[in-house]
């Protein structure tokens, strides 16, 4: 990308009305744009960088053996009265709306329903099953208050795998294998180290859910941490019987602001039986469908890594999730020659900043700002070495690296 | 893709409620599943198929220069208002909503206002123009009747793309320019032989708008098709007077069905004026931007192609957007290891029939009705030559291959 030819240009305030300080970051920097309180739009920067995210969650969700499909956000109403959920008093973040065919319709802001529904076409038989079907889909929740930047938005990115399994055992079997891939997704998006497996509530066929839970100073949960166990559990179901049953020591547990950036759940029979999912075993009686949803909100994730890793100059992308790996300063109009040079080999992997009108003091913050992993800079000095320079964001030194070893590198991509 | 791993099975029929044939066969073929009327989910197949065509158009995008953005359905009232569109009589196909904090909320068929507002933030001067910003988003229509498959739904993918220029000059180059990108489009998605650019009903700002029309004996529109000049008028716009101006001869024409895959539109100041987008040009005087809209329908071409070039077998796809290139069946023991490694060569590339409850008969059925280009044969007997035996899913005849041949395709993507 040329910045030169890139209308979203960094600013340096963001709309006097967003108190969240990623959300004011990332529209600064012109990763997104306000709408309204909980609703953004991507710009270029922010597009990329989500999509990141989510090729890093695609890639594990295939692994699993996913099957990626796209629902609709339109959903008609039977399906959710059957399940009881159709009701405002049971589900409180619907936007519900009028068909002018007559009717109502919902936009679903989660998918058991529609899945389950989908799914009594092509499950029959014991041979059908276990299934894990995925997607990445537009949801909508009517929130009350959003003040959190994308990290609680009315419009929102999810990821959401619903699993379905002849038995509870190879529910569980699943359910620990989705658990493990949780771990390498947040470690591959950066934010491993503060992320924990963490005990919530949960449901009729299930004593707890997991949630993953992102140490936060602006997060909406309260988690409680036994570090050395690499346990945490959620303020909800933190009583002393819970601590008890799960051998957990109170006084060495520390409690921590997070955001949730994923959850694990055994839904059992809840859907299945009033949606009648069924198959037939091998004795060809007909046995309800075990079914299991995972999520985690792409949007939110980005949201929790701006809040977190950014510092007093800008936002701070871990590599695999970088919109772009390089921000390119050239100093000089041979330097200039080279950079056009370099970029063109990739222009995939490199941010060419080529205004003209821009000092290079404002190159190297705008470079800070929108948190590109490398820095790099070429003059005609580097290039008397036949060099460029090069800076880690998240460190003050800087390096020469061989021009060849640098065009080696965006090679291997 | 292994058949024997896939949820998204054939059917011998389609929902009794479904009317459109090509809707029939994609939901016989498991590429979609109807919500209901005019709401399809896309299935693992269709969700690959209506990528590869997404995937297509942005290419083309990209070498107009255009930038890709993600804005979002919902959308506040009040630039609505400023346009005139807010009203339910003006637009009739909004869904409404309403917010938990108070007020009411669209989701929107169209973001005319939310890129000319949004640009507000990033355009200034003459410098930063001219722009040209599209996206790819899931666009809600509140359709009274819906019974064209994925031809006219309520949910549905849109590409548009937006032209802010200087001036009407620098607008009207820009709009060839894309009246020729959209030219190049259509052929590589297939259907460019019966795709004409078709002069429809213009606004304030131009006479005329363009539409792209493909002839299809379903479509909604009716269109006057002179071959010798490769031009077409919409019924909305066919006059003696108008015929006349445009140097066409009435007795030369052809009456025809086609439905709309794509449209271009100046726009002029009809947004720019109510939500004051402005530069300053290069004497420092206020200027209204001049605006194009360019949109093209995804989901819609999907069910054009569909409608179009199936036959009585089932489906068949250009081999740019099939959703794979070769279907893959053996025949025999041996067959089906010697399968199994060119499936493990090229998985992205094929779909392998390792059903192994399914006859011979009904896998090149499946092959047929799922519409995959090549349909490549491993027996014994082919085997015994170190051959393949493969055939166009548009052609009858079979033709033997080297296996090594084959192999070399696989690498060629």
């Amino acid at each position: 990308m040329k910045l030169s030819q890139t209308f979203a240009k960094t600013t340096k305030t963001a709309p006097g009305d967003e108190v969240s300080e990623s959300a004011k970051l990332l529209i600064r920097a012109g990763y997104i744009y306000k709408e309204m309180a909980g609703v953004y739009d991507y710009l270029p920067l922010g597009m990329r960088t989500l999509d990141n995210i989510m090729q890093v969650i695609r890639e594990e969700m295939n692994a699993l053996g996913g099957q990626e499909v796209r629902m609709t956000a339109l959903q008609p109403r039977d399906a959710w009265e059957k399940s009881g959920r159709w009701d405002d008093k049971v589900l409180d973040v619907w936007f519900k709306t009028k068909l002018n065919a007559g009717g109502e319709l919902g936009f679903a802001t989660t998918h058991e329903e529609a899945f389950t529904r989908m799914l009594k076409t092509y499950i029959s038989s014991y041979k059908d099953l276990p299934l894990y079907v995925y997607q990445f889909q537009t949801k909508f929740r009517n929130e009350l208050r959003a003040k959190s930047g994308i990290m609680r938005t009315r419009e929102f990115m999810m990821k959401d795998l619903y699993s379905f399994s002849r038995t509870k055992e190879e529910h569980d079997a699943f359910y620990e294998k989705v658990a493990a891939s949780y771990t390498k997704i947040f470690n591959r998006l950066g934010i491993g180290n503060d992320t924990f497996r963490t005990f919530a509530s949960g449901g009729s066929f299930s004593k707890f859910s997991d949630e993953y839970q992102t140490l936060c100073e602006v997060g909406e949960d309260i988690i409680y941490l036994d570090r050395e166990k690499n346990i945490a559990v959620n303020e909800e179901v933190y009583t002393d019987e819970i601590l008890n049953e799960l051998g957990l020591d109170k006084s060495k547990l520390e409690q921590h602001k997070a955001a949730e950036v994923g959850n694990i759940f055994t839904l059992g029979y809840k859907y299945s039986e009033p949606l009648e999912l069924e198959f037939a075993d091998e004795e060809g009686k007909r046995q309800k469908v075990f079914m299991g949803s995972y999520g985690i909100g792409p949007s939110r994730v980005m949201g929790v890594i701006a809040e977190k890793l950014s510092d007093e100059k800008g936002l701070v992308w871990p590599e695999e999730i970088a919109p772009y790996k390089y921000y390119l300063v050239a100093i000089g109009d041979k330097a200039n020659e080279v950079a056009e040079e370099l970029y063109n080999k990739a222009p995939e992997q490199i941010i060419f900043d080529d205004r003209k009108n821009a000092r290079n003091g404002e190159k190297f913050a705008d470079a800070d700002l929108l948190g590109i992993p490398y820095r790099v800079v070429i003059s005609d000095k580097t290039l008397a070495e036949d060099k460029v320079e090069i800076k880690k964001r998240t460190e003050s030194d800087t390096k020469l690296l061989p021009l060849t070893e640098f065009i080696v590198k965006l090679g291997q991509k």
